[in-house]
């Protein structure tokens, strides 16, 4: 009877991992769990871990399991247990229990543990014997087996392979195998990992450890948005929130640890696992069942999906000097060595997803900095305006701190700054602090927050076990989740290769030199001295260059600098037209080159009078326009879904009527004809922007266009030679009409081109782009360096 | 040749009214000016006027132009001449003048200016014979009569009449006149005075005065904008500015000017015209040509046209405490008599064009504050991330400051935070200020600033005289800009006639009882204490109710909670439909009450899954659908310009087609029910929102409609009895496929339908609504506490 009571208090998760719960209306004794931690004398284990599972036993005991725990390593039986005995004696009484009651807790929890060597398949198979024998021996039903792999990443999957094939519990005992970062070093090497693992573990066997899940303030970050729900959603938003901070700063060097650092850097190190967890527990969407792992694993893979992708400017690097030295010496490099790794990074992520859309990221972390803390931050939008009585707390930043130890804070807590609300406790475990020390935390006084702090600060690994015992598996890392992670910083890390991190001294003489600064969509460090001269001489070979081309006016400058002037043309070509008539019409190619206008439009140019712009296509493909080949489709998505267009103004061409594309009969050329001859004051659009494709054409009129017959026509259908062969297109009568017509060509590629076309006055057969003369308009070419110069 | 010159030096605005410059070759001497300050010995000509003129005749003496002034009164002339000499006599000298020279000019001065008693057209006719005499006697040509009235409102009128009908100048020479406000107390006054005026006077004849363009600070926000261009263009926008702040603060209350105050109130009183004018000069283009008063007359007056409509909540009131018994005494009311005139006001401000979208805009101004100071600030977005060494300044806040004197800094200034750029100097009669007294101004030390100020004070009136005398438009209100600022405050001013404002004690003892706070587009004040109790007494009635009406659901509410409930259903709606579909089919009707809806789905709603919802319509007036009378042109323009929904998702009903509407053979509704078929699962939309008319009818379905020959039809063309008659409806059939039906029925209006539909069974052919019965999907209706109670 009282085991289904212990099941009802535990969470559901465990409990339907047993199988005999749903059979037996009278359950057994749940039974025996074996623990075994491979790697058991080194490091991690000596540090965390016993006292880990010191701490889980002292919990567990007399509850009803019983335990045996075996520590496995390389070294012989005898050496083992020798170095064995060492850690256990050290362990230290989990602050709950009395020393009496420790002291026999200890007595038992050494009596049950054991050095074992596990070296080879024979040496699995011996342990997973004696597990059957003590079970059998004590009369005992098995719970489950629970392998932690605190051994080097490269072990893993022949580690696997050999608990798979020897170790296996019988089916109704659960098998968990807990593994510790690295998870791979991008995404490829993850994949690779996660498939070979896949093959000797299940899904829900493995539990990826990252050791932020099991820090008090992070495990609690859900909990805290669920219970404060009702005040957070309202605020929880782009239209609230004006940054996110998520932050580890460290003081120590790399020094002892450069073997595996220098291979992985500060990025891989912190940012894509522990970070990134905390990333997505603020942006994910609060689950309805926090019990439940599926839904909370579900959510947070989610929120990968929306992730803006990183490019190389949406990050700055740097390296503390002496690394290289450390390098030098610990790597056994010669002088001339150089490290690119960094062990500093500041980034900037952006959601795409209408409730967080445009709300910067910051997440930094780095060695050798003035101070060790570790926090995210959520500062709202200051919404007051103080008309006296500026030192009234309502006039001060407003801001949820995750506090996560550390820093002048010197605990974990998590802050709410009293002009928002007071929190709710997050969990009976948390107390509220009302005893201020007199320091600043993140520019706020402390008694100007609320402040929440477990009342017995618990150590994450005994956290994480404790989890892998309770089969919690949303406090652990789903191989979905570590690939999502891996898809989003893998490219970052690409294009970081050969990117030169900027040296800092280290400490407090770092100074401002690392403080980083949001430019648009991207970053760079603030304080750029060195920087500027190179930028101030590039400038001067940017400059945007005037001349004729082919008789007429041509444009010519790097492509960015070209495509700011074309941007900038087409908005004086706009709003003259606006002042003129009152409405601009504007029709628009396909192709690649324009995306970057139409960034340039949609992200620079606020100003660009779109209320009174009428969108045209010059040119369109004979398929669906919801589908990705459509010109209309990338000029929707890349122009029309960022500004604020009247829908009456967009006019794609109706290449799919009655549900067929393209058919003469269904007379789409004409409909659009017509559509212009109503609208377009004179069939003479204000602008037509063009491009040109290698082989001369323009539009989509080609080289054997059969054009002649439909020469008073202003739209026609055309065949391309290349896929997809129908199109439907603006006629030269048309295009010729037009005020304006501007022809923008960018890339190498367009090079050899263009110096034909140079070559050739007047109008030539090959090339359909010279039969663009505009009769009473006139014509400019845009052509980048690359295009011109080749 | 000289006259030439002193042409090209002015600027353009003067030389084109004078038509000779353009007839001759070699013009004449610049001629004669007449200055009439009707009010010539009231309060404001003796502090300001006189002393202006002064000014502007020692920089013209001896530059050509000659001139006599006339003091202008009721009082008989020896009184006035008595009352006018008292004035001139105490007359300061221009620091440009050295003492010597001072004396002489004054001498001049006094020579020229004369009393004349301006009561009768008959004494405006003697002024005008004067002119004319004088001018024939000394052989002058004249230049032009500038007429100042500094005499209440009321009087403007009569006068201009008299100076229309007696004083004008001969063709060739200008006449101007100066006006002081009030221009009239809402937007019917104001269009009044403007419509008398404007018989007697042409608008290139009126000077409308707002002494704060004649600020030094308030008139070179154009200048500085334009001079720093290049740095201000890329940041002058809803990307980098975070907030725009516009204060006037007084420490002063309004004891003496009651009469006048109690009448108009602070908004009239600064708002409309003070800081409206301010508003203008910060979020204007631009123009290109700074001396075109044309251009930045226009500009000007653009910017108000994207202003959002304020609304009661738009704005937060306060009153000083001893301000009742201020009333009371200057007004001889009893004791009981309440005014509830605002002595204090904060309103927040929008701007829906793309640059500034979302900006705030606090504007706010009170009697009876803390100190007395006005300042324009603007605040950028903080964009940097300081990893350490916070007390950088890059660290610090970026504003641009225009400081108009008075508070901390004392002297007017225009203070750019050093993080941000070191500004041009606005003109050559401006100096950098490079000492700073130990003070902080909006949050910054001045030695984080760039700080320019005028080389030598100018007075406000001298400037704007001076500007007159030039014929500056620009710094003037012209009628235009006049009434659209009317417009933009009149229905604000409407809105608070019962509103009470809050009382506060004056000084510092306000504390920070003024404090208010921006709450999605509408402010309050921070500390609600008292309103808060009332609120929660409110929040009990506020209940959103469920029941049964006719036999199904029923969720009835007060407006505002109903919709938003509507808004949270329709959104759990489409959840679940893109969770188990990937996409949300919602069909909407037209009608005034889903407006609410519409604004709490664009504005509040920020999480609606708008990328895969497709949106159709339930009825369609045979309209064009850019008119604003369709149904579709409605949702687009209340809901669709709001949220990114893609263009492929929409779908209005094709009532125009051929250039005609509604023609049956043009096959609209086949046509809309094709698409149906094709996009909609089963032709069953997810949610169809409908609303019911006082005589029952729903989507565009009537009593008389003929739908039986139409019953398995989706889409039909019907004929309303109010116009539009033409109508195309989704017809039952199609409704009651639907997965979910809506009914949204709200105000009293509707109670009487809402009261007889609940005596009826079943189906009723007098109210068409009665028959929306899904047949395997949900009705539910929705009727606010109006329209269910009455």
């Amino acid at each position: 009877m009282w085991r289904i009571t212990w099941c009802l208090l535990l969470l559901a998760a465990t409990c339907w991992q047993r199988s005999y719960t749903k059979e037996s209306e009278n359950p057994p004794s749940p039974g025996h769990v074996s623990v075994v931690i491979v790697g058991g004398t080194g490091d991690l284990a000596k540090k965390y871990l016993w006292q880990g599972f010191f701490h889980l036993y002292s919990t567990q005991v007399g509850k009803g399991y019983t335990f045996s725990f075996y520590g496995g390593g390389l070294s012989p039986d005898d050496k083992g247990t020798l170095l064995l005995f060492e850690i256990l004696k050290k362990l230290k009484c989990p602050s709950e229990l009395t020393a009496e009651r420790c002291a026999l807790v200890k007595e038992q929890f050494l009596r049950l543990s054991q050095y074992l060597q596990l070296k080879t398949v024979e040496d699995y198979e011996k342990l997973s014997q004696q597990i059957q024998q003590q079970l059998k021996q004590e009369g005992m039903v098995e719970a489950g087996r629970l392998f932690y792999m605190s051994v080097p990443a490269f072990a893993y999957a022949d580690i696997a392979a050999k608990i798979n094939s020897t170790c296996r519990p019988p089916a109704d005992a659960w098998l968990r195998v807990v593994l510790e970062k690295p998870f791979g070093h991008d995404f490829g090497s993850a994949q690779l990992l996660a498939t070979q693992l896949a093959s000797f573990l299940k899904e829900e066997e493995m539990f990826r450890i990252d050791h932020y899940l099991g820090k008090e303030v992070v495990s609690q970050i859900l909990a805290f948005r669920k219970n404060n729900n009702n005040l957070l959603e309202p605020i929880w938003n782009k239209h609230h929130i004006e940054r996110i901070e998520i932050v580890l700063k460290e003081t120590l060097d790399c020094k002892g640890r450069i073997q595996f650092y220098d291979q992985y850097g500060v990025i891989r190190d912190v940012l894509q696992n522990h970070l990134t967890e905390v990333l997505t527990l603020l942006t994910m969407s609060v689950p309805a069942n926090l019990s439940s792992s599926e839904e909370v694993l579900k959510n947070k893979l989610q929120i990968f999906s929306t992730l803006e992708h990183l490019e190389r400017k949406s990050v700055v690097t740097g390296q503390y000097q002496s690394y290289n030295e450390e390098v030098q010496e610990e790597l056994n490099k010669t002088k001339d060595y150089i490290s690119l790794t960094p062990t500093f990074a500041g980034v900037i992520i952006f959601a795409d997803n209408p409730q967080y859309d445009g709300i910067p990221i910051f997440m930094t972390s780095g060695k050798m900095l003035d101070e060790r803390v570790a926090y995210a931050r959520i500062l709202f939008k200051s919404d007051i305006f103080c008309v006296q009585d500026y030192d009234s707390v309502n006039c001060k930043p407003k801001q949820i701190v995750f506090y996560l130890g550390h820093g002048v804070l010197e605990y974990p807590a998590i802050l709410v700054s009293k002009n928002l609300f007071k929190p709710s406790l997050v969990n009976s475990g948390w107390k509220e602090v009302t005893e201020h020390k007199d320091v600043n935390v993140l520019g706020l006084p402390l008694s100007d927050y609320f402040i929440q702090t477990p009342v017995v600060p618990k150590e994450a690994y005994y956290e994480l076990i404790s989890k892998v015992f309770h089969g919690r598996k949303d406090s652990f890392i789903s191989t979905e989740n570590l690939l999502a992670s891996w898809a989003f910083w893998t490219p970052l890390l690409d294009s970081l290769v050969r990117a030169y991190p900027r040296p800092y001294p280290g400490g407090v003489a770092n100074g401002d030199l690392l403080n980083f600064q949001l430019r648009g969509r991207e970053v760079a460090f603030v304080n750029e001295a060195v920087v500027n001269v190179i930028q101030q001489g590039q400038e001067e070979n940017f400059q945007v260059m005037q001349g004729k081309y082919r008789g007429v006016d041509m444009v010519s400058a790097w492509a960015t600098e070209l495509v700011e002037r074309l941007a900038s043309d087409l908005q004086s070509a706009a709003e003259e037209a606006i002042r003129d008539e009152g409405q601009f019409h504007l029709a628009l190619s396909g192709g690649s080159s324009p995306i970057a206008l139409f960034l340039q439009l949609a992200l620079h140019q606020y100003t660009f009078p779109w209320h009174h712009t009428h969108l045209w296509l010059a040119d369109e493909r004979c398929v669906p326009p919801t589908e990705t080949g459509s010109n209309f489709r990338m000029i929707h998505d890349q122009l029309l879904q960022h500004v604020r267009i009247p829908y009456f103004n967009i006019h794609p061409m109706p290449v799919l009527l009655n549900q067929r594309l393209c058919v003469e009969e269904d007379g789409g050329a004409v409909l659009y004809e017509n559509e212009i001859n109503q609208l377009v004051n004179a069939s003479s659009f204000h602008y037509i922007l063009l491009g040109v494709g290698e082989d001369g054409h323009t539009a989509s009129l080609f080289q054997d266009s059969k054009l002649d017959e439909s020469a008073e026509r202003l739209v026609t259908l055309t065949e391309s030679p290349s896929k997809p062969h129908q199109r439907m297109s603006l006629t030269f009568t048309a295009i010729n009409k037009a005020r304006k017509v501007g022809v923008l060509a960018m890339g190498r590629r367009k090079h050899e081109l263009v110096t034909q076309l140079s070559r050739i006055k007047g109008e030539s057969a090959r090339y359909p782009i010279t039969k663009v003369q505009p009769t009473n308009g006139n014509l400019i070419w845009y052509l980048d360096y690359d295009a011109l110069l080749g």
